[in-house]
């Protein structure tokens, strides 16, 4: 029906994330609509961003420099590191702006199903971060998931060697959400950490 | 928080279709986890299209080839002509294999608010190709929105001086579709055009 070009596009468009089949073709010919507006452009900065973005050496994030620009930041507090599953996240943290620490990626979490352990998500490199001398807490803001509380259960074992306080986010009521639309587990935990006013 | 490299990718992978800022920011991080497998061969893929990929000159369609490989192609009806509003009608027709006759895609719909008239969608040359002695039937395969047959009947009304048969799709009940779940337009439809067993 149509050329290899267009369905290979389409193919490719479809293994992205939030994009299926059907919007992966909708994406391609609106690509083909709009070629110098954002085809063309789009085409440029995934070249750009195939040569110039790399991961940072020190905590993983990414960016065009190594170290990336949190790293280099000598206006950040190196005695705190907030470790994280994904770039995605570190980035959710910078939104927040209330963290002004840095990062350590460990770029997914333990999973025995996917035959995911300690040396891939690179923990012993994160136990000798811990272990310099300017480090004083350790931020696990992993996923409340299962998966996620693994593994931080995991790096606190890891970490008990060392000096450093460790810690994690709050669970609780998030802000804006109603009691009776939250589950169960989140209302349990904001129960039990609830608070002086 | 992240660099202007990474935050064009987003901006540009933000105005797909089917993708927002949220998903967009999804969509940048997974190209650049899987690079070799995807971001490269993506940028690749864009631009193969953006060099090779052409609209028909005859019809419309979107192919490497000028005229298309449907219009190139002789064992085609020529005497039946399906007019649909985007490539993308087009291709869902072919997949429905249904059709084997030729097609003329209009580019978009009559829209005096978006200031789109007849030249923009290029109904001269539509009247044109139903003139030529080979033409016998011209089906009208636009949406069925109000938009769709706005433009469906002003068609019509164009090709009043021809000799052509003009016909449109039947409206009815989708096969697979719940009477439950119809709307009552659609009922009506189908009650009206009911059919003798």
């Amino acid at each position: 029906m149509t050329g290899p070009e267009i369905e290979k596009l389409i193919q490719l468009l479809a293994r992205l994330p939030g994009l299926g089949p059907r919007s992966a073709r909708r994406a391609a010919l609106d690509l083909l609509k709009r070629r110098d507006a954002l085809l063309r452009p789009l085409a440029e900065a995934l070249n750009v961003a195939a040569e110039k973005i790399v991961a940072c050496a020190i905590c993983g994030n990414l960016d065009t420099v190594n170290p990336c620009a949190i790293c280099a930041d000598v206006r950040r507090d190196s005695a705190t590191l907030c470790v994280v599953e994904e770039v995605a996240d570190l980035w959710a943290i910078e939104r927040s702006a209330a963290f002004r620490g840095r990062y350590h990626v460990l770029g997914g979490v333990l999973s025995a199903l996917d035959g995911i352990g300690p040396e891939d998500l690179g923990i012993a490199r994160l136990v000798e971060r811990a272990s310099a001398p300017e480090v004083r807490e350790i931020i696990l803001a992993m996923n409340a998931t299962v998966e996620g509380q693994t593994t931080a259960h995991y790096v606190t074992d890891r970490l008990a060697g060392t000096k450093v306080q460790v810690t994690r986010l709050a669970h609780g009521l998030p802000v804006g959400g109603e009691l009776d639309y939250l589950d169960d587990g989140t209302l349990t935990a904001a129960l039990r950490a609830r608070r002086a006013i």
